[in-house]
């Protein structure tokens, strides 16, 4: 393991107030190694079965990885996992920033916290030490005035603080946790995990930075990286993740107006190169990181001003709350973002809902009186910014769409399920199924709902493969395929990359940096980097398979709670046409997915019934006790 | 691939007797590689359902790999793969010496040969070039006498000679190739399938070495092989593999007397000291390898005198020969040995058949009316030298044992059947189940028989695991097994170093040089290598997936001939109890090896009820087609 690793986790019971630490063995960390596998192994450890996402008997994990805080790109991501109050499945959320190597260099590798605290807190944790200390007065505070007070009581300037928001307080299903006020643990909802602790914070502040085993090799691939940045990841530098809005308005999934349109005829408005020109201020970075992928925009004028201080918007926000709803006005964009980092709130859930509800307004099902008077039809950028502040307050109409699309759909009724675009109830991120036809099964069969970094998107054009195919044949995949077919070699590249994947959120590094096909740096290099931080001599077999024991780990848990193949249910949506552009008709067939459905859970060695891992299964990645835990 | 890398595969058809050159893509290269999966293609795509293993429609297929004939240790190995006489199975064995780098060289990365000869002949590859050439005058020579005469017909001293003796004209069943008269594809019969094609030997010289596409990498590689060749491989270097005779002894598991007994009290006199003090003349080498693991003997008194040429017994012939039999005149085991280099028998069939017989006749079963008058008994040597030579001239009652044990004792009956030490009417090697408990359940599921080379053998005690660790713990298999179990996690182990050595038998190097735990190279530089040899940018991932692919397209051709789970039988010997020694009493438990069985098919991710994978299960593999060739 490298050098001050710190090798130490912290329990956390809020109920009594309880912390203790445990050092967990070598082997341990080799076989969960860090991020999400390690986070689920305390979740299936430590969650009973049938725990209430929002009782004090959920657990709130949030785990580092080997490579966390050494410098070299990508290295600095925390994972939060918790049962999810917006997908009730096993929740699972990455966010990057500065606060992951601070907590590393605060001497711990994750925090477990169960219980509930009688009165708001938050956690201190500095060179190895942990405190609860009270949070009465910071409740209720947008995130950041809280973090600056949080920085001038515990006296350090440097203190990173991870919170939630006034919407986390309030339990807003889809509500984030937040880092720097602009890293967000965006999905499945573990701010309202931290909120019904009442746990307002996590900060951190250390002086132990972790050595690599092998800190030469560890420079050479630093090294590496910045040296290839500019020619590798040059677009990402300049626009940012931006940068997609252009790209996937070629491919005709641009998701528009509700995913009714793959589209956006005004989507230059909200592009990388336009918020380049008008309103970026800066670039900011996470730890050690040479891309500087983040965006610091500003405006000081007009009817949507936005403090620098809550970063901009990414390429999922200027969909979300751009494009889904129609909105081009980039300034209006950039204020509900900032309104998210306020009050801690996903942004792709929050424009994912307001999105849904437009069309619902649109067509009938919601009329003024349901929305507070507002007029919610598609391309009404105040209205989209009024909703969020209300989601975040959980006032007027926000109250119920603070519950998520989907629970808002069961509650308002009137056929409004129909405009849905979720799985597990979890809204769907800005990329296309029907454009890249992968994502229809993996939002529906992932663990945790709809999400978009679970594995490499189809790539839709052949230049594209072409230049993946060298770091998509470490993985055995190298056959092109017919664009929008999802026959089994399809397949058989979603599941494997969908491996890969796990196995970067359970490593914690940063999925843009690190990757097999379009990232800096190679699955290979991937290989070189835990052999350099640990000195272990890890191979990408081991990698991939600590990848596949986490993706089971996680569907076991969801096996325990009864949720299963009868769950990964895709959205009427994806089958419809879509609408104008390049992807004008296409949808998705009926047939060919649910064959690929079949293929899926048999190629993943899983039931096809029930689509869950049996004993043999979990057997063959090391962890038959999961299979005792969940009564498999 | 490398520079000089032939890419050519010669197609032979021996009835009419063209010859075709085919010249395959880079990916079906990457894809298949060499070695057994790209013999098992050939043999799904070219050999019908239901081929008979004698008829001309069975196909013999000779492999080599991306590596053979670079200079680095391990490298010169020749897979022959065809439906096997013995097994009725796929058949598949490798060999190694020269051969395989000389072939190479001559210009071939493989033969796919058909059809049967109306006459006898013999291939002569040479630079490039193929020819047919008569071989009447050599037929029903022994090897020595063929090899010598083949090098002087086509004026090359240095050809290398690849051939059937006496015993593969004449069909035995356990006839093996043989090269430098020395090398044997020793199992599954495939002398037998040369024999019954008319084709004697395929002769080989060419001047086109390969070259590393990056020959500095692969010298940085041989140069640490050679340096750290005593300390890692000194044993084997000083002993050869009869230093494990000694070994096996200690840990109970020297097969003796039809493995009756895991004890041996004579093994010294034929252990690897006392033949490097006594009969040992020199050490030979396969081409490019610093090991020098081959034994070369020479008596030139007494009643068995040997003659240098073919070389000296391995630990499986001294086993076979020796223990198996009751033994232990070192002279006469290698005498033995030398009848099988000779006649070109398989030395473990070989033995593993006269020891059957000897108990038979111990046990009344046999008597001197059906051995021609020979005391069968064990221990006695002249005796099984006498069979040996009759079972490669088919004379007497050596014609039926040249069957193989599993037909004679279906021929002979009277309960001779409850003696058979077999697996898909292989014989076994000279490892022992009731030792090594994963043996038990991978001769019978392996897919061609009793197998010592199919998986790593269960580490017998604990040193042994701690100095194996690290090389598996790449494989994610790290943690220690209570010995003689066999539980899920022994399964595991047996599983995935099933696929490491399945992929070495692809990659087409020597088991003894690279593997994953003692050998001279772990599996990660098996990654390095191949890099340095291609230029592909492999991963131990698709290496290991290689490997697990081949292994899926093997019992797919099974399946294909109905050969399936039902057919995955252990004898009735292994659960007796061993007598004498450490290993007194131990037998394997039917119901714990029944329960392994069940986890093991669910482990590979096949049907339970068959063992046999479907579509979707070689679909994740990459190969589809096969699900199509054989009706999945």
């Amino acid at each position: 393991m490298p050098k001050g690793y710190a090798g130490r986790i912290l329990h956390v019971d809020l109920t009594n107030g309880k912390l203790e630490i445990e050092q967990p063995s070598e082997a341990f960390y080799r076989k969960y190694m860090g991020g999400s596998a390690m986070g689920t192994y305390y979740a299936l450890r430590d969650i009973p079965k049938g725990a209430d996402p929002l009782g004090p008997e959920n657990a709130l994990i949030l785990t580092l990885g080997p490579v966390t805080g050494l410098p070299i790109s990508g290295n600095s991501r925390v994972t939060a996992t918790a049962r999810s109050p917006l997908t009730d499945t096993i929740g699972d959320s990455q966010a990057g920033g500065f606060w992951p190597a601070e907590c590393k260099a605060a001497g711990f590798d994750g925090i477990v916290i169960k219980g509930k605290s009688p009165k708001p807190v938050y956690l201190w944790l500095h060179d190895g030490e942990a405190e609860l200390r009270d949070a009465a007065h910071l409740w209720g505070k947008v995130t950041g005035e809280a973090e600056a007070q949080i920085r001038a009581e515990v006296n350090e300037p440097k203190a990173e603080v991870l919170q939630i928001g006034p919407a986390g307080e309030k339990l807003v299903r889809f509500a984030c946790l937040i880092n720097m006020c602009t890293r967000a643990n965006g999905r499945t909802g573990m701010g309202a995990v931290m909120g019904s602790k009442n746990l307002k914070a996590v900060a951190v502040r250390g002086h132990q930075r972790p050595e690599a085993a092998d800190p030469d090799k560890l420079r050479e691939l630093a090294r590496w990286g910045v040296e290839n940045v500019e020619v590798r990841m040059g677009a990402m530098r300049k626009y940012g993740t931006a940068n997609t809005v252009g790209g996937n308005q070629s491919a005709g999934g641009l998701p528009t107006r509700n995913f009714t349109s793959g589209s956006f005829d005004e989507y230059e408005k909200i592009s990388g190169p336009t918020m380049l020109n008008t309103i970026l201020k800066e670039r900011d970075t996470c730890f050690g990181c040479a891309i500087r992928c983040k965006r610091v925009v500003e405006i000081k004028d007009g009817p949507f001003q936005v403090d620098p201080l809550y970063g901009g918007p990414e390429y999922e926000t200027l969909a979300s709350l751009g494009s889904y709803c129609g909105v081009s006005d980039l300034a209006a964009v950039s204020l509900g973002n900032q309104i998210c980092n306020m009050y801690g709130m996903d942004t792709i859930s929050a424009g994912g809902t307001v999105a849904w509800a437009m069309e619902c307004y649109e067509k009938g099902a919601l009329t003024k009186a349901d929305t507070g008077g507002i007029d919610l039809r598609f391309g009404n950028a105040a209205a989209m910014v009024q909703m969020l502040e209300w989601m975040g307050k959980r006032e007027g109409f926000g109250d119920l769409l603070a519950e998520g699309s989907a629970r808002a759909a069961t509650e308002i009724g009137k056929g409004t399920e129909k405009y849905l675009v979720t799985c597990h109830k979890q809204e769907f991120p800005a990329h296309m199924p029907r454009v890249k036809r992968t994502l229809g099964l993996i939002y529906a069969v992932n663990p945790f709902g709809a999400d978009h970094m679970s594995h490499e998107h189809d790539p839709n054009y052949e230049e594209s493969y072409e230049g993946h195919r060298n770091g998509l044949s470490s993985l055995g995949l190298a056959d092109p395929q017919p664009p929008r077919s999802l026959n089994a070699e399809k397949v058989r590249f979603a599941l494997t990359t969908q491996w890969a994947y796990s196995c970067l959120d359970t490593v914690n590094v940063c999925d843009f940096v690190w990757g097999p096909t379009w990232q800096l740096y190679s699955m290979n290099q991937l290989v070189e980097l835990i052999r350099a931080a640990t000195g272990w001599s890890v191979s990408l077999y081991e990698l991939i398979k600590l990848g596949e024991r986490r993706l089971n780990m996680l569907r076991a848990y969801n096996a325990r709670e009864g949720i299963d193949r009868k769950d990964d249910v895709p959205p009427q949506r994806i089958f419809e046409p879509l609408e104008g552009g390049l992807s004008d008709s296409w949808a998705m067939d009926r047939a060919e997915l649910a064959q690929a459905f079949d293929t899926y859970y048999e190629m993943a060695g899983w039931d096809v019934a029930t689509g869950t891992p049996g004993r043999a299964k979990l057997a063959e990645l090391g962890v038959e006790w999961v299979a005792d835990i969940v009564g498999l």
